[in-house]
């Protein structure tokens, strides 16, 4: 069928708006209309050449919600009508990760997905006569896709598309990473680093569960006023204290002796040592959730770990897809968290390298294509 | 009253054995006998004069078992004639951290420890009339010592002291990292970087919880045969992997993906970083124990972390010292772990310091000073 399709035909250049081919559903797999996505940092890092795991040409988006069309042989989860969001972490319940009960890094399709190919090593989609490959295992920069039955969660139908996408990435990151991997507990404090679409997530994440004292770091005076309707108690620019400001010093202070729980929400190394040193001494777990450019390190003292701060990361919010998406849709649906003052921007598919553009100025939080 | 003790006169020099004089207890103090003490890798760094935080004149010493003399007002807790381990983290039940459910690293008495004297500021010992510090809060290069209430685990009488007296460090440091710190569960895969006195203690920390696979890492063939007594189940000798080896790719493979639980032992940060890399993605907890020197720093991408490794410490084992040191005393009486092979050297005080010479040639585990 043809399907119209923001394509990356090569690293560095725009989107390319083209009506491309895509084949039905195999064994296991499940055609989706795309009704909506997010553009992600991610999408951007990718199509920037930067990341070297990036494949072309590709059809990128990974954060979106749509429709069940067609569902192939032997799938029995999902029916046409359902309404899904795609997961780039799926959830396939078997596997050695997913049985570990300690993980939501489902192995079973990671090699092929990592190929930008189907489970079965071949793409579904083409142009000309070409593959095109998949990205994330999602491709929601087209208006239908094709995707494994284990990477579809499915939800109630009464969300809508264009706010739900959100939660197909940068809300169950934000969230999940507070709930599912950190698990912060009523009455803690918490430092979170970097105000945008993740890090305010993990504010509303953190004011979910009773955190007491949420304090904010960013560099950008404009982030304050919506982290503190997000949950945001304390508000630190690292610039007001100074070029050789103490902000590890001026956090621990703030929070008493230091953050029970802090999360780097922006990919900075330093930040992520600063977010770690920062916590307190004895129990303090700090959380990398930013994603780092290729090569980078973090470091720090051996010490600071010795003396019971805890260094860990979180992918997907430590969510396991198809478990734990249906029930973030349900917060959202129930009013228990905030998404529509995060999507500051809607636009058509056309105008998607506007919505990058807009990413790249800092003045969207989330823009959303709707198709 | 007189006592005989190993005085660390100045940093670099050999201890010498004087007498010197030590005042009773004070309020909530209790004066215990020392039976028996360990040396510990600690006492040689500081005596050194590597560790920055190093304070001379001192009595060294944070390793003993003894007999309770005489207690000071207020102590309520003790009596003379119980027997007793001397602990460098006290557990006052009270301060912040005892209450937080989360650390045993009590703070209550942390300042004054960190300055070689009591918790009223002043030192027990004296030699011709100028005073000499404690050490660890501990002192038990002395056959008499003074301590804190708050630093003294009071053990069943008839362990022997030469043995339990490693309970007051290294066999508490090995096997708590394992029960408290990072709560390795039946059948896990462990790995162990360093196979002296802390690695075998992790080594039978790991066998005493049910652990499947216990690999063993280190540049001495000569520590395979006590590793294996131990509960070792395989062994790594990085050298045999050639010079160019890849270590954590071998032990990778060795347990199948990658060590549910590893533990550094020796105090390097390339170990650490190892220890860290040889983890299982999406759960591999790995915890330093070693202690590396002043100014060195661990480094890692990031991404070993996102994808779910967690990088932590130990300092005492995870161990509240009144709590959990008189529990290891009854898993030692009752054979559920080893220490007598451990127990490689009897001396004499005035021996002390061939201990030292033993420890630096590696001819020892663990040489203890009988008074």
């Amino acid at each position: 069928m043809d399907v119209r399709a923001a394509v990356a035909f090569e690293a560095g250049k725009p989107l390319e708006i083209e009506t491309i081919q895509l084949e039905g559903p195999r064994e296991g797999e499940v055609l989706v209309e795309i009704k909506a996505t997010g553009l992600c940092h991610t999408d951007k890092y990718t199509l920037s050449g930067a990341d070297p795991e990036g494949l072309f040409p590709a059809i990128l988006g990974h954060e979106g919600a749509g429709v069940v069309v067609e569902v192939g042989p032997g799938v029995t989860s999902l029916k046409a009508g359902d309404h899904v969001i795609p997961l780039y972490t799926p959830e396939c319940r078997n596997c050695k990760s997913c049985l570990s009960r300690k993980t939501n890094l489902c192995t079973r399709i990671r090699a092929t997905q990592g190929r930008g190919v189907m489970p079965d090593g071949s793409s579904r989609f083409s142009y000309k006569g070409q593959p095109i490959l998949h990205y994330m295992g999602c491709s929601t920069f087209a208006n239908y896709t094709v995707l494994p039955e284990i990477a579809l969660a499915k939800v109630r139908e009464d969300a809508p598309f264009d706010k739900i996408c959100y939660i197909g990435c940068g809300v169950t990151t934000g969230i999940g990473a507070v709930l599912f991997t950190a698990k912060v507990e009523p009455g803690s404090s918490v430092v979170v680093f970097g105000l945008g679409g993740i890090g305010l997530n993990v504010i509303q994440g953190a004011r979910m569960v009773g955190a007491t004292q949420i304090v904010g770091v960013d560099i950008n005076p404009g982030r304050e006023a919506m982290a503190r309707q997000f949950g945001m108690t304390d508000f630190v620019n690292p610039k007001d204290l100074g070029e050789n400001g103490d902000v590890v010093g001026h956090l621990v202070e703030l929070t008493g002796g230091g953050a029970d729980y802090s999360f780097e929400c922006v990919g900075n190394p330093t930040l992520m040592r600063q977010a770690l040193e920062c916590s307190h001494r004895g129990w303090g777990v700090s959380t990398i959730i930013g994603v780092a450019s290729a090569g980078q390190e973090i470091s720090t003292r051996p010490f600071q770990l010795v003396t019971g701060r805890r260094w860990i990361g979180s992918a997907f919010g430590g969510a396991r897809g198809r478990t734990d998406v249906p029930k973030i849709v349900e917060w959202y649906m129930d009013g228990k968290i905030s998404i529509d003052p995060l999507i500051t921007h809607h636009l058509k598919l056309e105008q998607i390298n506007e919505g990058f553009d807009l990413m790249t100025r800092g003045e969207s939080i989330r823009s959303v294509v709707m198709y």
